[in-house]
């Protein structure tokens, strides 16, 4: 954990706590958390959560990453996970998890135009990022970690040359398919984070194999000195902690594919990673400049959406909302980017096909690698876009964790009128008064209008018969 | 049902045999197809079987339409239907259903370079299409039917103008969404297709309604004819048989409907429709002028494949293909095209995200508007996608009908082998020799290669542990 204070726009950190937990070997082999890790987890997240209990909510951003989105307990174990630290935690995809890592890396060096790649080795994931300065291009993560690699290839502790050698073969195959895209033709310079490659560079260096940074040469070294110990328990290496005896071997494993399959001749070690990457881009979210909407924008071009459509449905949704009477524990504006983000995509499933788009574009949102979105956000968005025509089904709502069970079925409601009012794709709909008692909404429209409309009351019928499913009234007059 | 005999490249039709099943109507609010409807059609299938039951296979081609799509218990139906007539029954989408009307209709007409609007009214579904001479552009199904539109608002056959007005207005609501990019702005001249349509059009002529073709006077004429009958068996009209007398108060609502929402002034009755369409569309089959193979390519296209990678992958499969003792019931011509499209499709996942992209190359080729693709055989294409990499899981081609069920896993294999031998990305295999024995398959590679390319052996076991959960044995040397 890193806290950071904001002074004058720029972040200054002012504490960082670390605690190794090594979920990725709490994992059993059915894919479920042992009691054991998720008691450990949580005893450290108490302690954190000491430390930002009282922190206002927004300002506190926690992810979890490969493990979590392995293990097939995740969710009861990030209910009591989330009450230990007082703060939300979201679960993020791999590519997400490149983008931060490279984000946070950014941060820590100069920018000066070169091309970088970056790698991150994870206890059950490794990133690869190429990027330029603040800006990630290729982002790669594979299915390979410093703890699931050790706990599989020397499992009880003992360091042979065939278990290295099968070791370092497993990592190159998962390589395999990212060589092309990936080796020293594509990067001018590499750079490491992580603990693992930071603890790599520390004993190459101490040990006088390397003057500056990891390199293959010193890779040998090190593994000539691993197998020489032949155990574990008797890595003896110069900065090397006792923690991280058991699962250094399976890192120094991927450190070696890497450089073979990549062809890299060089790697330096930064500062930043993933949690800094977190701060900046929380920043970003605080101060406008919110990665989330550029990836709405660019998924709704990518999909084809009619943009000047969505715009609209978009205009209406809003002029609607802002005359919702809003009681939800999420901050109003928040809700209303939501609002934004659901009308713009609303009809990317259109892309895909005509029947039953709603479900198309749920799809898309909900798997799509949306750089700023965690898995959990990806499900709003999905929940939304498949609710926004058709029978209104609460019951996708029922399965978000809450409020936004409930805010999410509002928000829902409101896109599904924005989109009635809009089916004739062409005219702007009136202004439009909207009250809500109870479980009826009203909404009232310019004198005469509706009777001149007779398609829009139809819809408006329709759609009242729809609601009436999730036990809402709609009347209009 | 019409029969064509192909005579210097050219179809001449040869037999014409018509009933009407009424299919839509058997369809439960349950969406389950009544025992009495199914045996209506099995008996009309049985009696149109008998005349096409000896002609090879391949050279019949029968489609289901809107009510198959929508029934629950189309399935269990098709099974026996097929029996019935001899040859399989493909369900096809609104979409597809659209393509091939046009392409029907288009033959029946001249080539003018006109834009053409083409309207075809079935039981269940409306389909609209805009093109020029033989290619449609923009095409819509929308779920508006003249069986179900006259059972929903006249079901007891009593026609007041008030339900007139209601049926009207609901046909228009369906064609809201539709109306801006359907309207007299953009199209010449309006071409109807259907018995609906042509009943509509003779009994207007035949009443001097109208000298040539339907205008919007000659419908409210209709109209008025029919609301002064007052009931759908009063209905003494010109050229309006018995059998068509129930269904045709919804089809003229849908006409009125159209009529108004898209301005159309007049419209001309053709000949050709949706079994021309499919005629035309077999007859490029067999001359090697598939449609659904430019459809693979645009969807490669579509979702950016990577076809240099895709064609390596082609080529690899191919390879080996050619040497596996194909047995199966399905012609080998037809199975290479399918390994070829299969191929070509593999990577389209990644276009929506890396992770697990498997599975979203099957969503799209599942759900994508691909012309000249069957339900069914979308549902192979995806099958074949889902299952080119990770764990080989054949139940899901134990649920394809027979004899895919097979032939699919065996080419799932066969892309398998084709993706591992080339997942390097660059690298091309060298030629490897195939050779299966009951269970086993046994791949020979060059002397010494495999010792040279010991990441390619590593992936190549990999993938013998996933053909054992397939009960297959992978040997290579």
């Amino acid at each position: 954990m890193i806290v950071a204070s904001l002074r004058g726009g720029e972040l200054i950190v002012v504490d960082r706590l670390r605690e190794m937990v090594r979920l990725a070997a709490g994992l059993t082999s059915a894919r479920n958390l042992t009691p054991e890790v998720q008691l450990r987890a949580l005893e450290c997240l108490e302690r954190f959560g000491q430390r930002v209990r009282d922190m206002p909510p927004g300002t506190v951003r926690a992810v979890g990453t490969n493990t979590l989105r392995a293990a097939r307990n995740a969710q009861s174990f990030l209910i009591m996970a989330e009450q230990a630290l007082g703060h939300p935690i979201e679960v993020i995809s791999g590519i997400e998890e490149a983008r931060l890592t490279y984000l946070g890396v950014a941060q820590s060096l100069a920018a000066n135009g070169r091309r970088r790649l970056v790698m991150d080795i994870g206890g059950g994931s490794t990133e690869f990022i190429i990027g330029v300065d603040n800006t990630p291009r290729d982002k790669e993560s594979l299915r390979l970690g410093c703890v699931s690699l050790s706990s599989t290839h020397f499992g009880d502790g003992k360091i042979t040359s065939k278990r290295f050698r099968r070791a370092v073969l497993h990592a190159e195959q998962e390589l395999e398919p990212i060589e092309h895209a990936f080796n020293r033709d594509h990067w001018d310079e590499a750079v490491g984070s992580s603990g693992t490659l930071r603890v790599v560079q520390r004993i190459i260096q101490a040990a006088g194999w390397s003057r500056d940074g990891i390199t293959p040469d010193g890779l040998n070294r090190l593994a000539d000195a691993m197998l020489t110990a032949g155990h574990v328990d008797r890595l003896a290496l110069p900065e090397l902690s006792l923690e991280r005896r058991p699962i250094i071997v399976g890192g120094v494993a991927i450190v070696h594919a890497a450089f073979n399959v990549l062809r890299i001749p060089l790697m330096k070690v930064a500062d930043g990673a993933l949690r800094e990457g977190l701060l900046y881009d929380l920043l970003g979210r605080l101060f406008d400049d919110d990665v989330r909407s550029r990836s709405v924008s660019a998924l709704a071009a990518r999909y084809h959406v009619d943009a000047v459509h969505a715009g609209r449905v978009r205009d209406t949704a809003r002029h609607l909302f802002e005359q919702w009477p809003w009681t939800s524990a999420i901050d109003r504006d928040v809700a209303r980017l939501w609002l934004d983000w659901a009308a713009e995509l609303h009809e990317i499933g259109l892309d895909i096909a005509h029947s039953q788009y709603q479900k198309h574009g749920a799809y898309i949102a909900a798997n799509a690698d949306l750089a700023g979105f965690s898995r959990h956000e990806q499900n709003i968005l999905a929940a939304l876009i498949r609710a926004h025509r058709r029978k209104f089904q609460p019951k996708s709502f029922r399965e978000l964790p809450a409020p936004w069970n409930e805010a999410g079925k509002i928000l829902a409601v409101i896109l599904r009128l924005a989109v009635v009012l809009n089916r004739s794709r062409h005219n702007i709909p009136p202004p439009t008064t909207l009250e809500r008692h109870g479980n009826t909404i009203a909404l009232r429209f310019p004198e005469g209008w509706i009777n001149d409309h007779p398609l829009t009351s139809a819809d408006l019928e329709q759609e009242a018969e729809y609601l009436r499913g999730a036990d809402l009234v709609l009347t209009f007059t």
